[in-house]
C-alpha cells in the first residue's frame, strides 16, 4: 500500500535516576520489569508489532549503556529482540540530536523513509486504538506532517506537557483516530493552568510519541540557525557510520558540541506542520517511584506492598522489596524501596527529588548508583554475592544451550563449583563435563569457556581470587555475541 | 576481709525483641556490640572486675540461648570470658526463678554466699562510684539486707520503675555511697506521677541490680505461699545439677510450672529488709531502638546516622545500617534500621511496638527473626551468603590457631575454597594443607575438620551441596569446645 519504508527509533538513552535504587546507571528505568510482564523497553519494541518490521527498529542509546541494553534485550525469551539494530550516540544530548541521528540513518536507506519515535520507558496500552492512531499518523507523516500522539488527560497533572488542538483533519481519520492540527505546546503548566486546560477541553498530554518523515524533521532542524548543526552533524555521523569510518574522538567532539535540546522545543513547538492525534489510550510516563502505587492493590490503610515482610499501622505508603525482608511500623506517606544492596526511604511528596539522592551518593563514590546487583548477559546472568580483599564470589546462571565467551584473565584465577545442572567447560585444550557437586579450577591466563550443555538451568558458584578483580580484566577470544575487549 | 564468698549472676535469658532487626532470637540484645566497644553482656562481665572473681561469675540463660551466648563470649579477645560458668534455666520464667536458681546454686558452695545480680543488656558506667556502691551493697547484704542500686533520675521517664528511699543507713556508707532503707517500689508510673517523683525527690530508678545473701533471697521466696515453689524447685534443680543428675524432662516440667514473675514483684516490693543505694551513675536500660540516638552525634537536622548513605532533608531520625547503603529523603521522626538481611522502618514513637512486628513476622515463618546473618563460633564465625535450592554458600572465618570441630554430615558435601590464609584440613585419614587460591572437596559422610594453621585470619568459601542443608546435620566427633550433637 505505502511506498515509503517505515522505521522506528526507540529512545533508550535515559538514565532514570528517579527510580533509584530499582534503577541504576547501568540498568536504567527502561530495563525495569516492574511494570508488566516484561521490561519497559521490551514493551516498547512489542508495541511496534504490525507497525514496523523488527529489522527496521533502531534502539537509540549511548556508548555507555549500549552493552547493558543489548545484553538485557538479548536475554529476552522472544528471540526477535536479540538482534535489534542499535544506534549509539557518541554522548547523550537530549531527544533532538538522538532523533536527528536516527532520521539521518534511515534517510540513507530511503530518502522518503518515515520514522516512528517511541520513548523506551513509558507504559502504554497497545490494541486497536493504538494501531488506528499509528495508521493515521503514518498517512499524515507521508504527507509531510510532523505527527504526535496526544493522550486524553484524566487529571490536571503538572508534570506533563500539553498540546492544544486546532482544526480537525477529517480526511486523515482512521477508525476512531481523528487528527487535528496542533495549535500550541505548553510544557508543565502550574496547577490552575492545568485545571483550566481540562475545563476548556481540546488539550492532550504530550506522550513523546512522534511519526514523521526522516527528511522532513531534518529539514525542520536545518531551517533554524540554532538547530541546523543538529541535522548536519547527524547526517555526517550517519554517513560515517554507514561507511564504517567513524572517528570516535571526532564524533564525540562534534556531537558533544550540539545543543542538548528536546525535539519538542527544537521542532514541534516551532513548526506549522504539526498534527496531533488525540486518543484515550492508557498511558503513563512512569515518572517517579510513586508509579509503584499502581502495581498492586492497596491494603486497608492504603499501603501497597510488594515483597516479604509486614506493615503495621502503615498508611498510604509504598513498600517495595525485591528479595529482602522489610517491615514498617506506624509510618505514613512513605516510599520504602529495597533492593539486594541498597534501600531508599523517602516521603512520597519528594519522589521527584530522588535524583538529588543519587547525585549525593555519586559524590560519595557509591557503586550502588552505577552497578546493578544482578548483571544480565546474553547467556544468562551473574550476581555478585561478596566482594572481599583479593577475592570475589559470584553466582553464574546460564540458560540451556548457552555459553559465555571464550576468554582469559590476566589477574585472576577462578574456581567454579557447579551447584545445579551440567557444565561443559573448555580449559585451554581440554573440554570437561562438570556436574552438580563437582568443581573445576581455571588458573590465571588459561583460556576458558563455560557452556550449559544440559536441559535445565546451570548454576555455578564462581570464586575469583587475584590481586585485581575488575570486570575489565577479560580478554575475549571468541564470543557468540561479538562482544569485544 | 570478708568471710562470705561473693558470686555473681548475670541475667542473660532475654530475647530483646524490641531491638529487631539488630537483635535476633539467637542473637539477642545482650550480644549487640552497638553500645560501646564490646557487647552489652561482655560489658556486664567486665563491670564485675575487682568485685567478683571471674570463676564466681554465672551467666544465667536458657537452653535455647546457651550455645549462641557461649560462642559469643568465647569469641571475645579477653580469654577470661571464654570459660565462664553457665546456668541454663530449663525454660525462661522471668527474673525471680532465674535468680533463685543462681542463689540455690551458690548456696550449695557456701551457705553464706552473697550474690550480685546484674542484667546483661544494660549500659552502666563503671568507675569509682560503681565500686563504692558495690562495696556498700556487699556490706549491707552480709547483714541480711536485700540491696538494690538506685539510679538518680534525670527525667520523668515512664518506662522505668522507681524506688522511694526512707531513712538513711549511715553506718554502711562507703565513700559517697550512702544506703537508705527502701520505702516502696513503683512500676512504670504515668507522666504526672513521674514528674511528681522528680519534684518531690528521694526517688531512684530501679536498675535491676541487686546484691543479697543467697540463702536470704531463697528464704524471702519461701516465706510467701505463691513464691515458695520458686525456692524449692530451684534448690532441687541446683542439687540435681551439682550431682550431675538432672532429668531434663522433669526439670522442664517443674521449672515450667513456676510462676513467671519478676524478683521486684516476688521479693523486693514485699520485703522489709530492702535497702537502696542511690547513685548518679550513668545508666540506661537500652530499652528500645531509640537508644541508638545516643551512639553518634546528630546532624544539623537532628538525625543520627551510622553506616553508608545519605540523608536529605531528614529530621530527628535514626538511620542505622550495618553494611548496606541506605538513603533517606524528606522524612522525620523515623527509625530506619538496616541489616544484611532485613530492614525496619518505624516511627520513633512506636519503638516499643517493634516486638509486635517481630510477632507478625514470626507468624509468617520469617527466619530473619530467629537467625542472625553472621553466626559467631568459638573458632571465629560463619556468614550465610546465599541459600539456594539444594545448595548454600557460606564464608567461614577462623582465627589463627583455632579449629572447628571434627565432624561429618549425612546429607551434604562441602567444597572449600581458601581465599585468604592457610588451612590444615583433616579429611578421613588425610591431613592436607590448603593454601589461598586452592580448594578441597569433602564428600558426604567423610569426617573432616578445618584448622587455621597460619598466622593470619583464614577465610574459606564453603559451598554446600545436598538435599538437606540444615545446621543440625552435623555429627561432632571431637570438639575443642565440648559441643555435642
Amino acid at each position: 500500500m505505502r511506498s515509503e519504508s517505515v522505521f522506528a527509533a526507540i529512545l533508550a538513552g535515559g538514565s532514570g535516576q528517579r527510580f533509584w535504587p530499582l534503577s541504576r546507571e547501568l540498568s536504567p528505568k527502561q530495563m525495569l520489569s516492574v511494570f508488566g510482564q516484561e521490561s519497559l523497553i521490551a514493551q516498547a519494541v512489542h508495541r511496534l508489532d504490525g507497525i514496523v518490521d523488527r529489522d527496521a527498529v533502531y534502539v537509540v542509546t549511548n556508548e555507555r549503556l549500549f552493552d547493558e541494553l543489548r545484553n538485557h534485550l538479548a536475554s529476552h525469551p522472544d528471540r526477535s529482540l536479540h538482534d535489534l539494530r542499535y544506534l549509539q550516540e557518541p554522548l547523550p544530548r537530549n531527544t533532538a540530536p538522538a532523533i536527528a541521528y536516527a532520521a539521518a540513518t534511515v534517510e540513507l536507506v530511503d530518502p522518503d523513509a518515515l520514522l516512528v519515535v517511541l520513548p523506551s520507558d513509558h507504559v502504554l496500552e497497545a490494541g486497536q486504538t493504538w494501531h488506528e492512531c499509528m495508521s493515521a499518523a503514518l498517512r499524515l507523516a507521508a504527507e509531510g506532517y510532523l505527527v504526535t500522539i496526544g493522550i486524553e488527560p484524566t487529571r490536571p497533572d503538572t508534570a506533563y506537557g500539553y498540546i492544544k488542538a486546532a482544526d480537525a483533519l477529517p480526511a486523515h481519520a482512521v477508525g476512531d483516530a481523528l487528527p487535528y492540527r496542533a495549535e500550541r505546546f505548553v510544557e508543565k503548566p502550574d496547577l490552575p493552568r492545568a485545571e483550566e486546560f481540562l475545563a476548556e477541553g481540546g488539550y492532550s498530554w504530550n506522550a513523546g510519541i512522534f511519526v514523521m518523515g526522516a527528511a522532513r524533521v531534518l529539514a525542520e532542524l536545518e531551517a533554524h540557525e540554532d538547530t541546523a548543526a543538529i541535522a548536519q552533524t547527524s547526517r555526517w555521523l550517519a554517513a560515517a557510520q554507514a561507511a564504517g569510518a567513524v572517528d570516535a574522538d571526532e564524533a564525540r567532539e562534534r556531537f558533544g558540541a550540539l545543543p542538548g535540546i528536546s525535539i519538542d522545543y527544537a521542532v514541534m513547538e516551532r513548526s506549522d506542520r504539526v498534527a496531533v492525534i488525540p486518543s484515550a489510550l492508557k498511558w503513563s510516563d512512569v515518572g517517579s517511584l510513586v508509579a509503584l502505587e499502581e502495581i498492586a492493590p492497596p491494603d486497608a490503610l492504603g499501603t501497597v506492598r510488594v515483597g516479604r515482610g509486614v506493615d503495621l499501622d502503615t498508611r498510604d505508603s509504598v513498600v517495595y522489596s525485591t528479595d529482602r525482608l522489610v517491615a514498617t511500623l506506624g509510618v505514613e506517606d512513605l516510599l520504602v524501596i529495597d533492593t539486594a544492596d541498597a534501600t531508599l526511604v523517602a516521603h512520597k511528596d519528594r519522589a521527584q527529588d530522588v535524583r538529588h539522592v543519587v547525585d549525593a551518593l555519586k559524590d560519595q563514590g557509591a557503586e550502588e548508583v552505577v552497578q546493578p546487583k544482578v548483571s544480565l548477559r546474553p547467556w544468562g546472568s551473574w550476581t555478585s554475592l561478596l566482594a572481599g580483599h583479593n577475592f570475589q564470589i559470584k553466582l553464574l546462571e546460564l540458560k540451556p544451550g548457552c555459553k559465555a565467551s571464550l576468554q582469559r584473565h590476566r589477574h585472576r584465577s577462578e574456581h567454579w563449583v557447579v551447584v545445579a545442572g551440567t557444565a561443559l567447560v573448555t580449559r585451554d585444550d581440554e573440554r570437561v563435563e562438570v556436574h552438580a557437586n563437582e568443581s573445576i579450577y581455571i588458573p590465571v591466563g588459561a583460556s576458558h569457556r563455560i557452556e550449559n550443555c544440559g536441559k535445565v538451568p546451570l548454576k555455578v558458584i564462581e570464586v575469583q581470587v587475584g590481586e585485581y578483580l575488575g570486570e575489565d580484566d577479560i580478554v575475549r577470544i571468541e564470543d557468540d555475541w561479538h562482544r569485544e575487549g
